[in-house]
């Protein structure tokens, strides 16, 4: 059957436009005015409302085995809650362990996301590195449609990744035409900060951010630039939550080097003060990493946003509940690491972005589904209002208004760092690949209707990336060898 | 009748896409694969070719009387040498006099216009200020279609605008939707050192650039960006030609600052050496302001343009033949100030930018069209491939070379700055509002063909300047007034 | 008498090393271990203090005409509550009327300055410009002892001087081998949001900062830096307050121009809440420009000081008493601007700055006094402690401690703006030219005993400028003039 | 026997005066106007001349065993050499081989300096990591007079120090007092790079600086800038040679944090054009690590140093003859890294920097030998002219020249780096300890003469690092477990 989305705003992040979308079966088939609509086709009224990509979520991690424990949200409630938000696809993360072959780590997410009630890709991890770390790389990327492949700066003696492997990763992505990504933060100085502070008995959570400080992720992330200039490939930076990391990547950007920003909603939004909350499940419920930061990060984050330091927002949705989180009761560093908001996102940013003028309605679909449809290579397939694209669809009501709660929300979690805040704008439709799974409150999913998406490497979008090295690569000088002689 | 241009690919700001084009009358008509041609449509095979929009250069002064004489090129022959060489739009100036009312000089340049045979659009200077200059800017911009108005800091004693004339333009324009535009050079350092180096008997070509140093480039952009960030206005900056101002336009928008940089085609690629040639001519003709600059640089602007600091390139196309300059003979301030470019713009820019790694096609799209038509609110009906937008189309073969040369150049000026230079990549068609004007070294234009574009103001690219200003408003504290009780 | 200071730790900017004092008359005469001593010498136990030289205020306005009244604090009262808190010289300001000959300002400012109980030197404002400007400034150089000239780059249709000014007088100043200092705020913009705050109602001083934003203080910075650079002079900037304003003198230091800082105490240590007090008197009395900022400045200014951006700490000494400040009851920009702080900067700067690990004893001394005498070239005869230099010294106790309030100081204002504030770290002993004029709360002041300190051209410290501009002055190319021929 | 330096300008770090100094023994005992000088003094006329304190070389490695060969210069021709040039004293360095303990390193380095005929001083490396090292540390520290660690980061599979190992002894030397130096650049970068050009066929010299960029070394300067902010250490950089790694360090320091850099007088004035030379020889002579730069970089180290981004010049004095140099014909990564100019140091930057307006004499002195003795805390003993300092002067005439050479140089290498460079301004004396040991091209020194100088722990100059850490100290957050109960 068909949908006769009308009389709204279409939104890309091309402009905006007054238009309205005919979708058939799973894709969008006609966009403008004036459409010949078939007969008996469903009319979603868009009137007063603008229409726009749904949001894609490029950093979650659903059911992640972590710290001892397993997060709470799985890949159906976790879509599902994102379905209720406005975003209609989640990058999720294969994660093998030091020493397991990537392609058992591989199967092993796969099948657990056939529960997703949205469409999801992969990034996978490199953790450890040998010669079946390397051929993997080339199955993966060539065969399952993964082009992206992450790496922890952070946690030392775990999942760490130090140079020999960014080096021999990083080589590897640019040859099969992937994007490496980092977590940056350095393990080694987080683990001497946790040390230090213990000796001085701090082991609340206020002992979190302490042993994380903003110098911490700059160090790294100037590291993984340094890394992928020299060697000539692209990054990707996850969550990037402080002004000093941030001013890495502008630096870079501003020397033509390609490279990309990540933002999370909640480091927009919330600062360090959390974590000197007198009640310590509050606290510990925001234990992540990078933590929530000082105040001034927040608005530097957002001039990155505009300005075009940072290309992305995501969440890094990762949830544990009250009862896992006090594993950490004597010592900070053992509280399980995340918290959720892949149902959240769309709407704080639009609230916080959109409706106080830091971004423009296109700037916010860029934010949010665009640029990340670009840099992972599946626009305009994903990310874009385009005939031929896939039917994710949000109708954003800009006047309506929720107030965000634990007691509302679909995200398998116990809290939500976002309590309370009221935020004005929100879909009042949601359409999944030409379903329509949300209205108005009514949320309509089915377990595994989501599907994974191929993600092809060499993206348009990076292809100055293999230009360039090729077109400046050094040659030979030649010389007399005056001293043979 | 019907155009199709099939079997290339589609590149636009957004991406590249196999596709045809079906083009009716002025228009764009459809867009993608399969297309339904009407019977008897002529058919351009694109295979092997890009096909993408049309150039715009917004950055041109046709027959502009200047230092006593007047620009060789008219809006013909310059029009007729942009069609060559894929450029299907300019944006002129209308440049009054201090005390001439604006509506008169517009008036002047329009009929001066109407020769064109591409169409165009104009900025309007503002060299001075008095309620007359505030009425017109309103007229211009309600019911003339101009939403942006241009500032020279530079050329003290004639038409440069002082920091009094810049807050009460940019107030005005921010008040109209419209964008200010600086030509960001302090013209009171100018004149001390055009003075100093007479003083010491410098009087050639040399001299030129030494006294427009770029840090009096830098003082100027530095401070018109903080001029409309005080105000609360956007700001877009013409000719941005030294590292040093290009790194404020940087941190401003790292700052996320709406501030919009452009760059000429000369600039890129040439440096100041010239103006230590030999040949007196050959070096005054490469007089122009802001000049070249040492070779550092060209590639800090290359990087700006890969990094967003830098969003259009133009050309600044302003000619003066050998005896024009010749003024200046015995001082180097006497010399025209100018060159030209509008025919080379795009192939040059496809060379060095995107064979080099540099660009990627989709961002030689945004750096050549996309972006001035959205900063200069006439996207998508220009710079975009879409159904509905003008047919300003070129067909784009990235085998095909040319020997740019004063000897067959289009242009009407007797000096060519790009002399000798081998480029890659041409447009074998060029498409203007649907008429097949150029095609493999045919070109046919008519006199008069050329339309003005009308640009509305409150662009939706600027619109966030907007709600930014009204979202952060100051309001007054309320106090005990206890010193007066 | 001979004084003979014993057992301390003399230190200066250099280095902190075990030693004594010798004075006789005006003069340090030895300086060591085991001195050899005069028989009825006066000795001065140092023991587990510091020796170090008197402060240098080089930024005060004692009995300023200003804003239609006149500063309440006097060069008696002044220089006392100077001595009173460990500084034993003040570089005050001549500031001539626009049209009123400097010569005939500088009279009056000489006589007034008569009754001074320390020592005391003008840099002198250039207001306007014409051939007798040019003139006086020559003669103030070379027969007066005055080698800095002030430039007020605010206060529109008052004193402010516009670029035309600047650059008369930098290049005045620099044939002269005097410094041009500047107050740096755009005047034109602080107009401007005066203008636009009075039109929203906003009257009260919480509007002050609100109409001299950092940016304003920021873009004149910028601009007196890059005027300085390109007509080749040194500069030195008073209070500088906020970071955007620093980091154009970092970017431009590290650029290997020669630009020097000045930071207040007050900016150091208060921030801008105090605008917003419900108190009108308390909001009022914190009225200056540049106003003090938001917090994360003041960190910033502490980390320019240690960093070497910043080498002067002064305090702007400029007394308002409350019923002056009430002549702006209903508009705040008719507040006098000004407040206090002369008696106290060393013991802030020593408390906040020594005691927190920011600065070394040395750097206290170099940002009190050893750098100002070298910019201004009175080093080593004021600023230092070796043999031959003015007995201009203090004996600090780094363990007294001192409650700062209006009820105890020396000053002739009814507010203290570091009021409350509990410092450790004072001076037991003031010596002024040799005369023991304060001692443990006693002090001892004689009206008139101040000398007029004349401070050569052409200072050492500077001098690198002058070299440099004869070591890189351009020349002229040798050319055929084709043209000609 | 006294001597008695007449009639010349003193020159210090502080400033310049007319003045005399008088020595005994090995002291300066007087210094000013009308010395009373003792019968028989010798009197040396420094009329028209400057009296500075000796060089101080903080970057010599004499004899070293390194890359299968030993350094052509001992410490015998070493000293030699420095003294001829007007350089006083040399820090060396104590090279343990990994598993090495220090402490025999350390007596096999002062076993081989024993024949030095000038003062010298330890730098310790850190090449690896146990308890004994750790040990050997506090040993150094407390009883032999080491202030100063090294650690290189380059060097992968030899002597590099990764993120632990410079984790522990940046924190070992925090708690000694000690300050930790590291010789930046990123050892694994470097290592593919090297590998990478082997693959492509690039043997040659001019490989040499393709495998070790400016961002090589501008990571490894971030990278320990960041260890030593987030353990609260200060950190000195040796031989910064690239304006991205400058850029680093002038980050730091506005940043307020204590960092300091050593510049090379090679790298002040050579750029990498060498290593394209046609003569193997040639370039291969200039192999050092880092590399030579491009042009660029050596305006931006200049400015540095006049900036205040940089503190002290070396020379990384480490000699190869050519026959040495041979071993990297087939491979230029097996070319012994080295090359000389302790003996020209002083020369080329008075030449370079004072006579061409970039320095004043005062800050000659601070960078070539005052500033070395504050932060290695051997200030005032040596590096001034202060009554008890060690008689090391010079006397140095400014219009002296010197064409230097090979042919006439005193160091102990087949190849001069600066040949043919002509300079003027020359040490016609120096004195070392109060000897004569040169004067007008007569050298007289006898081998072991040089004495070992001990540097004390906890200099005054970065006390405040120590203030600062105690002073900013986390405590522990007081929150009840809401949770637990």
């Amino acid at each position: 059957m068909a949908i006769h989305i009308k009389g709204g705003t279409l939104v890309t992040a091309e402009n905006e436009v007054r238009g309205d979308l005919l979708i058939e079966g799973e894709k969008i088939v006609a966009v403008g005015e004036k459409l010949d609509v078939p007969a008996g086709a469903e009319t979603i009224d868009a009137g007063g409302c603008y229409v726009m990509p749904g949001g894609i979520d490029p950093h979650t991690h659903m059911q992640l085995p972590f710290m001892g424990t397993v997060a709470s949200e799985d890949f159906f409630t976790g879509t599902r809650a994102g379905l209720a938000g406005g975003t209609t696809m989640i990058i999720d993360f294969v994660i093998p362990s030091p020493q397991q072959r990537l392609m058992e780590a591989w199967k092993q997410w796969r099948e657990w996301a056939e529960k997703a009630c949205a469409d999801y890709a992969f990034h996978v991890a490199i953790t450890w590195w040998d010669e079946s770390v390397h051929a993997d790389m080339g199955t993966l990327a060539k065969e399952h449609g993964v082009n992206s492949f992450k790496h922890f700066m952070a946690y030392k003696n775990a999942i760490m990744a130090d140079d020999e492997i960014l080096a021999n990763s990083f080589m590897r992505s640019l040859e099969l035409g992937a994007i490496p990504t980092v977590h940056a933060e350095n393990g080694e100085l987080v683990f001497r900060l946790q040390q230090k502070l213990k000796d001085m008995g701090i082991t609340g959570p206020e002992g979190h951010p302490i042993s994380r400080p903003p110098e911490v992720e700059a160090e790294a992330t100037q590291r993984a630039i340094r890394i992928a200039q020299v060697l000539g490939s692209s990054l990707y930076v996850v969550h990037v939550s402080a002004k000093e990391a941030m001013d890495c990547i502008t630096r870079a950007r501003a020397n033509g080097q390609r490279v990309y920003g990540e933002v999370l909603a909640g480091h927009l939004l919330i600062d360090d003060s959390v974590y000197r909350h007198p009640d310590w499940d509050y606290a510990a419920h925001h234990v992540m990493s990078p933590p929530f930061r000082p105040k001034e990060n927040q608005e530097a984050l957002w001039r990155g946003l505009q300005g075009g330091s940072l290309q992305t927002t995501a969440t890094d949705h990762c949830c544990f509940c009250t009862d896992q989180k006090r594993a950490g009761l004597e010592d900070f560093s053992r509280i399980p690491n995340g918290t959720g908001g892949v149902e959240d996102r769309m709407g704080v940013l639009w609230h916080a972005g959109v409706n106080s003028g830091r971004l423009t309605p296109s700037e916010f679909v860029a934010a949010t589904s665009a640029n990340a449809a670009k840099i992972f290579n599946i626009y305009p397939r994903k990310g874009s209002l385009s005939v031929g694209a896939d039917a994710d669809v949000v109708v954003w009501d800009p006047k309506a208004t929720r107030t965000i709660s634990v007691k509302t929300h679909h995200q398998n979690i116990d809290f939500n760092i976002f309590e309370g805040m009221e935020v004005q704008g929100l879909n009042r439709v949601t359409l999944s690949r030409g379903d329509l799974v949300y209205q108005d409150g009514d949320l309509r999913v089915e377990k595994g209707r989501g599907r994974y998406v191929e993600r092809p490497c060499f993206a348009p979008y990076n292809q100055a990336v293999h230009t360039r090295n090729e077109a400046t690569k050094p040659s030979a000088v030649e010389r007399k060898k005056a001293a043979a002689e």
